[in-house]
């Protein structure tokens, strides 16, 4: 079974510039995983406590790099849910005019 | 020959909060299979068909988790067609505020 | 090198349906293929030639099975240009309420 | 990591046709690759200035074919950076009537 959370969409400080630092600005997480469920699974993962943690930790921690905050929840997801093939991409959509840059793991 | 049927969109009762099972939300299912057909082919799927049955069985079953809900779509049309390599996904655009939620098979 | 034509529409006759066979409907075509380039060649494939030779083949054969107008197309390209790992993907946007429809090879 | 700059979009002379040669037209740029980034990491690839150096290429070269922009950003980007599995596709919008035409290595 795959789980996707698409679009996650909110505003934190993160960023290496001196701007980034002093003003929040939106980014967009996308996350899937794969974990196992079939006809005699009691477990099943509740997307809405995955979704809680990525963004607390994302503003909480205020990373500097989006290589870093990629890292930072990663294992903050395989440390809280018995999760497989765990992919994650965060993009600043307004970081650089005329295109959008993402980092993904 | 791979069919796809994607945005299939339609309201019903899912999910396993107390508001989803009073109220008919949203969902899009989005189907991909397999079949052989050649040039001597006398079959082919009949992909209204294939629409068909899956909105009555969510509608009829009203499932509590997308994950149940996959389950038994797939196996309902690997059961009425000769499919093969086939990928179902369910979301849920409107349960969780800034994000896009999908269960995929 | 692999070249990309995506949402390539255009009204023809295809379809079983007694109604598919009177009245033109659109219908959306991706192609893409590769083949070989590099800094000695002094061959390319004309994009625009792919996409006349597809149009005219359409709806000069009213298909009635997408099935077969992959066929069809396949096969035309493969005999006009050197090329590989060809896929066609060919939609019926509103043949079916509520979903679009497609089938690729 | 895997960097993904996707939608850079610019002007430039492109193509070998007698009217591309004279008036600049929009292309689209998509670029990813992968490079090393772990918690220990002192580098990392700063993707505007990846950004600068496609755009500054691409207009000063005015390339005849797309094919030709692809290999020569490619043979650049792999000259500065020390990534793998590049990936690049270059789009001409508006160059045909009623599709989408891009090229990709």
């Amino acid at each position: 079974m795959k789980v996707n959370i698409n679009n996650l969409t909110f505003k934190t400080i993160i960023g290496i510039l001196p701007f980034e630092r002093k003003k929040r600005q939106q980014i967009i997480v996308d996350i899937s995983f794969k974990y196992i469920y079939n006809k005699n699974s009691t477990y099943f993962i509740d997307y809405s406590k995955v979704i809680e943690l990525v963004k607390k930790n994302i503003k909480k921690e205020k990373y500097y790099l989006i290589e870093d905050a990629l890292l930072g929840v990663s294992q903050l997801l395989k440390t809280n849910f018995n999760i497989k093939k765990l992919k994650i991409k965060i993009t600043k959509p307004d970081i650089i005019k005329d295109c959008k840059v993402s980092v993904s793991l």
